[in-house]
């Protein structure tokens, strides 16, 4: 990673919120800082010259989970005159350059994060199960955490994951995405608790599935049978 | 206006659409560029390295409308990294040199538009009574436009305007945004016509009324007497 400005644009950097479920929560990508003790930060990265945003979104984001084809939306450009914690980014620096995996001069490197950078919030949709975590450049480690129990991120990321879980619950049915973070096949139920993750709240079954059924967007598929037939669920798929 | 790198964030703009309401329509300001034919843009300018993203737009607006409170807000990123007419910018360049009103330096002044621009769309709410036009640095001129009435836009301009009134269409009921579109005190009809114009579709009076007195934001003040008694209409005004 080089970060010469002939390569990236200046000032400007995308985080990526990545959402997935699991064990009943919606979870979110989280990166421990290489060198750095105690500090999270939202998987990020620069725009080349050369990229479009949602090019650089895709990149940053499969940099993390290997996933190709993630559901993304903006949700929002952060973009405070003192959001940079400029004491911070100086001690990641120094940290980083002691590691000596930086090619760019000192001067170049220290240039580079001294100034504020205004922030592009993506947030990303994917299937938990299809994910191969990979740390980042900067990163000691990544991780899922349930949104309700994060470390504590820098900067203004807790601002940002609330940004992106706004979104997400304004999104999750006008446009139909509950399904990104489900595999392809899936029981009403599952689906049902998605729903429950995201808005943090139970929801009633009958009225539930009328619902999803009403919209005419899934496909019913066959029982699964893993116990009394009776009581076998049937899996759904989405409609493209 | 001086463009230094040292004082504005390079490579990053900001382009709003204000909207208005008048005579039945959602209006839009735009700009005449000038020294150039036909040639309109959204109002935009750039971010100062000491200011807020949200300070900016409020500037931006605040130069060409003479209000210093609209309601602003974001609608998206745009990014694409060919989004930048290069030929385009190089002739308003030119153009812009040969008035002779920029101090740059006339090599600065072409780099500084040679690049592409990642520009931040925020949308605003005036009352279009309230208005001083005023063209910014590089405008002939600056008018409101019916929305679906728009002169040719630069770039990626068209596809801003669908993007802010996509985000005000869903933002209308839910933020409880109409009211900054009309005077302080309005009739329920004015109401209606405004929901009308925003989302291009009749609604039903009794309907509509019934939904906006239950959300209970409508302050209900004296009749407006222009006629007979019985058919004067309320004022209502919004509780803050």
């Amino acid at each position: 990673m080089t970060l010469h400005d002939t390569n990236y644009i200046p000032q400007l950097s995308i985080d990526c919120v990545v959402f997935g479920y699991s064990e009943g929560k919606l979870k979110v990508l989280v990166a421990k800082i290489k060198s750095m003790e105690a500090t999270w930060t939202l998987p990020g990265g620069f725009v080349r010259q050369t990229e479009d945003l949602v090019q650089a979104a895709h990149r940053i984001t499969l940099e993390r989970t290997g996933i190709t084809t993630p559901f993304l939306d903006q949700f929002g450009a952060f973009g405070a005159a003192d959001r940079i914690n400029v004491a911070l980014l100086d001690k990641m620096t120094t940290q980083w350059l002691a590691l000596g995996e930086e090619p760019m001069a000192e001067a170049d490197f220290r240039a580079w994060f001294s100034k504020r950078f205004v922030s592009l919030g993506f947030y990303a949709l994917v299937d938990i199960q299809q994910v191969n975590l990979q740390a980042g450049p900067f990163d000691e480690s990544v991780d899922w955490y349930p949104v309700d129990q994060l470390p504590h991120l820098i900067m203004d990321h807790a601002a940002m994951v609330a940004g992106a879980l706004a979104t997400l619950r304004e999104h999750l049915d006008r446009k139909l995405i509950a399904f990104e973070l489900l595999p392809e096949t899936f029981t009403m139920r599952s689906l049902q608790e998605v729903y429950e993750a995201v808005y943090d709240r139970p929801f009633a079954r009958n009225n539930f599935q009328k619902k999803m059924l009403d919209l005419g967007v899934l496909e019913r598929l066959d029982k699964v049978y893993s116990g009394a037939a009776h009581k076998a669920p049937f899996l759904y798929r989405f409609k493209e």
